[in-house]
């Protein structure tokens, strides 16, 4: 996903889940951040979606997480048709590796300085 | 914590909690690479402990996510000595904000490029 820094998203009470991805790119990238913004749009309408962060930088580690209300939030957004796509183009052509965890927040808190 | 550039960890079978720590640095971040060097290798000898991964950009969002077999085992971690000197120099003067949650992990999968 694209690289949007602002803070951190939450903390968000139970109930809540956290979707992990961390990934590894490699090939040109070709059409990945026209995609990856495109899929930031498509996410944030995703009924139960909370909220999504990215950090990584070139050449190195991803990580996103997603935060969703529930299961069928999470299901909605991993059957949407677009996303699919991306998800198929992903495996084919801009990841060298991936893992995905998916997470029910059992508690959550947050630090801003005063 | 430090960014050692590998690929992803994991995935980890349940049960698994994964503790992601989401942060905007502030200051001038004395000593924090060396307390960040340090706090990996104590990290690393906790019983539970599975795996950990960082990402994130000078001056951007910084995630890090790290995995551990049971409730005990991160509640070992919070409670190490060293662990928590850092938490508290962390608010005082390292971070801006942050947002830390605890979830268990539900399901996981990965991917690598055949």
């Amino acid at each position: 996903m694209s690289d949007h820094v602002t803070g951190p998203v939450g903390p968000f009470e139970p109930p809540c889940y956290a979707v992990v991805f961390t990934s590894v790119r490699g090939g040109d990238g070709q059409g990945y951040d026209e995609t990856a913004e495109c899929l930031d749009e498509l996410v944030a309408a995703v009924p139960g979606f909370l909220g999504m962060e990215s950090a990584g930088s070139p050449g190195g580690l991803g990580i996103t997480v997603g935060y969703f209300r529930d299961e069928e939030a999470i299901k909605a957004w991993r059957s949407d048709p677009e996303h699919r796509v991306a998800q198929r183009r992903g495996r084919a052509e801009w990841y060298e590796s991936y893992v995905l965890h998916i997470a029910k927040v059992e508690r959550s808190h947050g630090f801003v300085r005063g």
